[in-house]
């Protein structure tokens, strides 16, 4: 099977060539293959998916849900005519999965993923995918705390970001169609390496999410019944599936841990203001972190407005 | 000047009396000053409330959205007759109204105040206020981190907690009134004694508001332009008033300490668990927290249809 090289996309610097891709295979049908199947379909009836689940019962939601057309629990039958593979299951399974997968697809097929890590899901594509199978490691920034696709929207991906990280391997015909299939649904892209991706990440995310749990396991009942919506808005991530993150954490656990330290470092020189009652610099360092977040929130709008 | 103590309070375990109050002064009409304005006017027009502002522009913009019937910047005016006065400026400059309000009151004139730690204002009151006139400590947890009468809002107390904290001096009969006057803008109310107040606070407020403040200081900007919903939300409260909350943590800056070490022990829990993959304790953290915080979802949803 050679997909067609038949479609060209004008709005680009150069206009290019790139794959008309409809056979796709969404591989985990949870919150995210969900709303990528439903942001799919909702763009075109030409796309044929498929869905697969380890669960039987959950893909049949997914059906029913219209986010594939068609769904199974054979991992083989899920990806053998797909011309596109977007693995959407925690991170903790892609090794298997890949492994399974890899004598299924046929030459030039795509696969790309939505995990919250990079470099190991690169490491294990280079590993298990056979030559002639294209792997490109995308992490589209959107999601929830909640699970499953009943929680599946159509504009789930609506102008967020989709970073993705290809390699000195990564073949680039295959990148353009990946970034180009986020695109179509909403997003915006940009390219970092997996290396650079899993470093800013544990800053930005799995830190925040770290900290969001401590900050739960830490309180008292009695501290807890005296909570506001300030405490609830701060560790509303914390709510997230403790599989999923588990996978996340150990995953990234280098960045992370120099990601924990950084913060310790901040509490420190915090801890050192409060002790010699430095009042201007507390008030300073509070305020530069009221801005930074003001600044964020704006550039968040203007991005959103530029759409 | 004696109140009069005429009304009776019908749903009280015992029925007992407790005083009309209709003459109030507000010092402080940003925010919450403007809020409980605005929740008082909407439940009686019987009260008479006088605001206080440094700044006479901010009085006046007080007057306008109707939070109370007469401005001024003159401190001892703003209190003469005053029946209750209740603080809602910054912690910071309690100890200078304190000292600037107490001969100008009455004679069983009751202060209470909004003052995010409790321990500081009790310790200045007894200090600064003179015999005959009651002070009764309250905490209303509610609020925003936007700033200014201009976000004042008739429900902003609306089946929120309100902490108050007696001590062995507190005058029964102003305890009372002060927690009347919570209780009719809409407010639960609950006692504890100041120390365990400012301890619990620590762990369930002001530690996390030093937490988003860290969180925000330790990113890179490349970090944060790939920030998601997630960390908006959990960084929403580093968005509140410098000022203010420089105050805040330095006043309970030993039950701070205390939190942040608590907090440290349990990062320092998770990086031993992520450094010696122990996948399933990990996990078992993880959906603990997520659990905990899913049942205080559920409470307060609870708590808000009991009403």
């Amino acid at each position: 099977m050679s997909p067609a090289f038949d479609s060209y996309w004008p709005g680009h610097q150069s206009y290019y060539r790139t794959m008309s891709i409809q056979r796709i295979s969404i591989l985990g049908t949870g919150l995210l293959g969900g709303s990528i199947g439903l942001a799919l379909k909702s763009i075109s009836s030409e796309y044929h998916i498929t869905g697969y689940g380890h669960n039987p019962s959950t893909v049949q939601r997914a059906v029913e849900v219209g986010a594939v057309d068609h769904g199974t629990s054979d991992l083989v039958e899920a990806v053998r005519d797909a011309q596109l593979v977007i693995l959407c299951t925690p991170v903790g399974v892609f090794s298997e999965i890949l492994l399974k997968i890899g004598s299924a697809l046929g030459k030039g097929a795509i696969v790309t993923d939505v995990g919250s890590t990079k470099r190991s899901v690169v490491k294990l594509a280079e590993q298990h995918l056979p030559a002639g199978v294209h792997f490109v490691a995308s992490h589209p920034i959107a999601g929830s705390e909640k699970r499953g696709v009943e929680f599946a929207r159509t504009d789930l991906f609506d102008q967020k970001l989709c970073i993705i990280t290809p390699t000195s391997r990564t073949d680039l015909v295959a990148l353009e169609a990946v970034e180009q299939l986020w695109r179509r649904i909403g997003m915006r892209t940009t390219r970092l390496s997996p290396d650079d991706h899993d470093r800013l990440l544990a800053d930005i995310s799995h830190l925040p999410h770290l900290l969001a749990a401590a900050l739960v396991a830490m309180q008292s009942p009695e501290a807890l019944g005296l909570s506001g919506k300030g405490f609830l808005d701060t560790t509303r991530i914390a709510g997230g599936d403790g599989g999923l993150w588990r996978d996340i954490l150990l995953d990234n656990r280098d960045h992370l841990a120099e990601s924990v330290g950084r913060l310790k470092s901040q509490l420190d020189e915090v801890l050192k203001m409060l002790r010699d009652d430095q009042a201007e610099p507390l008030r300073r360092w509070l305020d530069d972190a009221a801005t930074r977040r003001e600044q964020l929130m704006q550039q968040k709008l203007r991005e959103r407005n530029a759409e």
